[in-house]
């Protein structure tokens, strides 16, 4: 197959997410024009060879794929009314931080310009664009998702949640929400061993390791709660109702704040109520999901 | 160094734990006897040259070292009234699930016979035994874990946490409560998907990634809040506060129970109540340790 022809790329906006992707896009060898509100960003991504754009609507005149790593909804959102008249036919990748609902809205407008909306959120740091250590979410438009996703897979693995423009901060605050939990025990943990003399740097490393056992059982547990069913599990509500127990007595015998796992505790108590004591610890689920 | 003499290890309870671990002492060379309340478990053992004890006092004569994988505490205090004329000058490693307050009482009554008591907690499963990837918590005697670390490694690496008995115990609840609050987060974030059409099977490896990351980042959160300085977090209270809200509201939004994060929620907002909003996440630490 014949190389195909690397399309014009315009970075809008060279915080240090943009200009990473910027100068990812340069590696890649991808014609690629820079612009950001302030000046004097641009100087190193100009010596290896970018081309500075003076306002947002010359960067995006100069190609057809237009990613937007902007601070946060209120600039996409300036930033747009100023790009509108040079957008049909182009496609628009929006990498700010944003809601469902800003996204929705925002898809609605570049369509009704004539232009392709994806929403993205970026789950990398700036040091691990165009490596394989951070990803990328996408939702909104198919086509441009299917046309681009070789230059979006410049920047991090491309993965893409469907034509809801929403999707991808759904996914995103799914994602958030499932470290918090996770970082939030961790200190919680932390509390309790702080009286029996281990300080928190000795245990992080014990925890890393349990917290790493615990992402490779993940596919077991979305195994059990995505079928609904719960009676083959190894390890039951009724045994671990008794865990969490332990947990909230020592956490109370100890002085340390013990509400941490009580939304825990009213679920496995909740299961248990209703005769599923013998079903697997994941069928939490049935309690947790959408009614 | 010439090789040193390898000491009888007597193995109480032949559950699928206490036969592996019988089984990783034959395979390193140990003279090994074993006992079982019922009999019929150690066939397999017996024929890889396992000596069978029809008691469990005349196990634990055979030799210094006892490992005492038993199901719980009801089994150990029984098994320990047996063998308590016996115990003078051995080692009793309790390797049941117990609590701080049961190795407590414990390492008393083993004391109180002129023998030395471990308590232990395996982090392990059965397949995980004499390999690198379970490990086992110990508290209590210290010349015990001293003189038989070699042969406790033999089963798992090894971590003691000091002489106060219940320590183990309490290590062991911490790395319980810093999983249990993981899945508790990745089933609450599943059950958020669900209205998007990502199954929790689809969703299990990205969210798998994500805690590795958050693993990774552990020493980090532990470093800041062993120093109890946060000034310095690029990741503030009141950053996080405004993804949790967000969290909070797709929750509420999407029908699913919003609870789960409602705890992380009310330590930020004390925080910011307090003035640290521009502190580091991590400083919720000060809320949740004893007081």
């Amino acid at each position: 197959m014949p190389e195909q022809s690397k399309p014009h790329v315009a970075v809008l906006g060279l915080g240090r997410m943009g200009t990473a992707i910027a100068a990812a896009f340069l590696d890649a060898g991808y014609p690629t024009s820079v612009w950001n509100r302030t000046a004097g960003r641009a100087d190193a991504l100009v010596a290896r060879g970018a081309i500075l754009a003076s306002t947002a609507a010359e960067a995006v005149e100069a190609g057809p794929l237009v990613i937007a790593p902007l601070l946060d909804h209120d600039a996409v959102r300036q930033t747009l009314g100023s790009i509108e008249r040079v957008l049909p036919g182009r496609t628009l990748v929006n990498l700010a931080n944003s809601s469902p609902e800003h996204a929705g809205e925002l898809a609605e407008r570049v369509a009704g310009r004539g232009a392709d909306y994806l929403d993205g959120a970026m789950m990398a740091l700036p040091e691990t664009v165009a490596t394989q250590d951070g990803f990328f979410l996408y939702s909104g438009s198919e086509r441009a998702f299917t046309s681009y996703r070789r230059e979006l897979e410049v920047m991090a693995p491309a993965h893409y949640f469907g034509t809801d423009p929403g999707a991808a901060e759904v996914h995103d605050l799914a994602l958030l929400g499932t470290g918090y939990a996770a970082l939030t025990g961790f200190l919680h943990a932390a509390a309790l061993l702080e009286p029996v003399g281990t300080a928190p740097a000795e245990f992080a490393p014990l925890a890393a390791r349990w917290l790493r056992g615990m992402a490779d059982f993940l596919p077991e547990l979305a195994r059990e709660a995505g079928s609904g069913s719960y009676a083959d599990g190894v390890s039951t509500v009724d045994l671990n109702r008794a865990g969490v127990d332990s947990l909230i007595r020592l956490s109370r015998n100890s002085g340390v704040a013990a509400d941490v796992h009580e939304p825990l505790k009213a679920l496995l108590d909740e299961r248990a109520a209703d005769g599923h004591g013998d079903d697997s610890f994941s069928s939490v689920f049935e309690l947790l999901k959408a009614r």
